[in-house]
């Protein structure tokens, strides 16, 4: 036979990880559509000049061919790296079947061709929500995405979040007022805080011509963070002793504008999900995209994951202007790697079964499996047992299945007896009672796979 | 703004359509379950030379390339063409974590380079149910599956099926009693016997040297069929005036055990989903690759649509040998485009919320936060209006979205009330009536979006 080995950067799991994929999945679903969010699922190719779009991603583009195919017989296409490139041109297709703000939410695997290392997969599954309007989206959407990624990560077996938070008119406000007329080029360089430390992004902003006072401001700016509304003070003083230009207004209303907007964001996830959100003035990452709210979330005690779910307030979803929106992303799977990898949680069986039903002898198996059928007529899922072996072996064939229960049909099957009546046997302690197909429940952690937190 | 087009072959549904889809596949997965499969899911990308073993299908492949990519730096991948490949190997790969015999289900994508056409799409999804054994596989599995597979469709939102059963060893055994030496490449001929005609099945075999009286007995045999198992008495009838060499003992107890398994088989399915089961001896799809049972599943009123369900008993799911087993896929994607093409079901609503929580002026959004959060505690989908617009706008915009129910803020939202005192409004009778956040429940159909049929 073949040797069979992993493909590096192709997640697989056993059934039994599965279970704990599938539920969070689940999960993830049940939250979005508690809040009113539709599924959505897309094709998973795109033609390659929609995907090349995004320059910095195309070398991580796989693209599709075909054996034998004649030059150029194709349209070119390519699987999609993301939800949001797939999202915008289902947007634009479907515009007129869809109600706006369209609350949508997306939960499929993506490709990327990123050299794989721990948490970096070639493919994986992503989970994305978005709100987004025709010409306009209310301010408030942005609080309520970040509300539900919070109550949709809290359910998840794993540890605290801390959702850090930041806007951009706040910045591009505080940036501009300081003197600074090229904000994208200072934010790129700020978001290199945490690899070049203070005085690298300082030597990098003063190299693209920032007055070094400003360049201080805005490392002082980054400093600032507060888990309520109390950052708000923070940035107006920093703001009175720091902002030098004389036409002062349109930045000042930006930074006020984007000030309220972040109290309001970090107060209101903190109302819904306590001690989750952080005000984070040093969060750079997208503010060059995004112009509202930007997000990043961080696993607590595994930081070194990076951020888990991201996002932010957008303008336009579409190349040609128009849908305006808000959206978060988790990276599930680099999120469930951790969870199975670290142990932080395991599911407690790898088949659905609560209960093995045995065969007394291959005779009596029409018997097990009428026994089967009542129990799955009250939701009980459940075998009939493959073979009519002693029933020591019949137990062993449960117990390495993880099948909690085996039912031995009443005396020893024989048909005068009622053919519901039987034994049922927790195989786990040893505990065996009589029992009636029509009536017996297994206890609720037994009934289906759970996920068990370590 | 650039011009979208739907890609030829790649389905994708507006999100009303997406609910039937994604109901369609959870009541596949729910039956699965309670017959104890476990789901599996394996990686979409599969190394070329496993997946162009199977020649037939190799110019249908998709292979995987990168933009840039260096040549031969990457492995020759391609996306998989059906869920058998990969379940063979991840059954090896992962064979020292599966309890055997092992049940397993897997609902996924495939990809195959077709010409697009009405029911043949080039991204679609398949279910498929096995259930593997390492070194042997009891017959008793070969009804189960059947069953699983029949109870699984009855539960849809689709007509009636009629799933035509055959046995290799039955056919085999009065083929070789009538003399027929190669069986695989007379079963070919007969295989084509809608398209070509009894006359063309007897040109075609007697071109290939089988006898006249041997054809005429085959295609005699190619007539039989019975909704249970009535049709062995016609087989035996047969097989006694046809057979026709010396030897003719092991030939015989072929047929016998055939005809034993297609009993049990018709009778065993039609006991467990009455009128689905047809013993239909003409059919001979994968009879050269099926070792027992092989079934073809058609639906009634849209027999044009072929075999929505097929598959049978092999005796080696790898190349190596060993893993006997059984299975049956479905055509999911297929299936779903006719539910829909023919308006056999649609969804009741696209989107999850039973109610939109109206906001009296946006000072009291809050307020109707705290009445939706009550609801969703509840497990009650809903969502918040995005505007505080008047309350006839709301109304309408409810209506856009196909939420039912319109929750008003008590006393026009007055804080001096109870918060979650208020109003309900079923916007389709015009209804409105008194009512508690805490305790009001929509009715039952009305909660999530349901599959109505036509």
């Amino acid at each position: 036979m073949a040797r069979v080995r992993p493909l590096s950067g192709f997640p697989e799991w056993t059934p039994t990880d599965r279970v704990v994929e599938a539920q969070v999945i689940e999960s993830l679903k049940e939250v979005f559509r508690l809040h009113g969010f539709a599924e959505i699922e897309t094709r998973v190719v795109e033609t390659l000049d929609r995907l090349a779009g995004k320059s910095e991603a195309a070398k991580e583009i796989y693209t599709l061919g075909r054996l034998n195919a004649e030059p150029d017989s194709e349209a070119k296409l390519g699987l999609h790296f993301d939800l949001t490139v797939p999202f915008a041109r289902y947007v634009e297709e479907f515009q007129n079947d869809l109600a706006f703000p369209f609350r949508r939410f997306q939960i499929q695997k993506v490709w990327r061709g990123e050299r794989p290392q721990e948490g970096r997969y070639r493919e994986f599954y992503q989970a994305d929500i978005d709100v987004v309007g025709r010409e306009n989206l209310p301010a408030h959407l942005e609080v309520e995405v970040a509300v539900v990624m919070a109550r949709a990560l809290a359910a998840l077996p794993i540890p605290a979040v801390s959702m850090h938070v930041n806007n951009r008119q706040l910045v591009e406000g505080f940036y501009r007022g300081v003197g600074i007329d090229d904000v994208a080029g200072a934010l790129r360089s700020v978001d290199k805080l945490d690899k070049i430390g203070p005085d690298g992004v300082r030597a990098e902003v003063t190299d693209k011509g920032v007055a070094a006072t400003a360049a201080d401001a805005i490392l002082e700016l980054a400093r600032i963070s507060a888990t309520d509304g109390s950052f708000a003070a923070a940035v107006e003083d920093l703001w009175a002793t720091t902002q030098t230009i004389d036409d002062i207004a349109e930045p000042e209303q930006l930074l006020k504008d984007g000030i309220a907007a972040l109290v309001a964001l970090v107060e209101g996830v903190n109302a819904a999900v306590p001690g989750t959100a952080v005000a984070d003035l040093r969060i750079a990452r997208g503010l060059d995209y995004y112009t509202g709210s930007v997000y990043e979330t961080f696993l607590e005690g595994h930081e070194d994951l990076g951020s888990i779910c991201s996002g932010g307030r957008y303008d336009s979803l579409v190349a040609g202007g128009g849908f305006p929106g808000v959206g978060m992303s988790i990276g599930v799977s680099r999120l469930i790697s951790r969870v199975l990898g670290a142990g932080l949680a395991h599911a407690s069986r790898g088949v659905p079964s609560a209960v093995l039903v045995a065969v007394t002898d291959e005779d009596h198996r029409a018997t097990s499996a009428v026994i089967a059928d009542r129990l799955r007529a009250r939701g009980i899922a459940c075998e009939v047992s493959p073979s009519a072996a002693k029933f020591g072996k019949q137990i062993q064939y449960a117990d390495k299945r993880g099948i909690p229960f085996v039912w031995f049909p009443g005396a020893g099957g024989d048909a005068d007896n009622a053919i519901g009546d039987g034994e049922v046997k927790d195989i786990r302690s040893g505990e065996q009672v009589p029992a009636d197909a029509d009536s017996w429940l297994p206890p609720e952690g037994d009934a289906r796979p759970i996920i068990v937190r370590a």
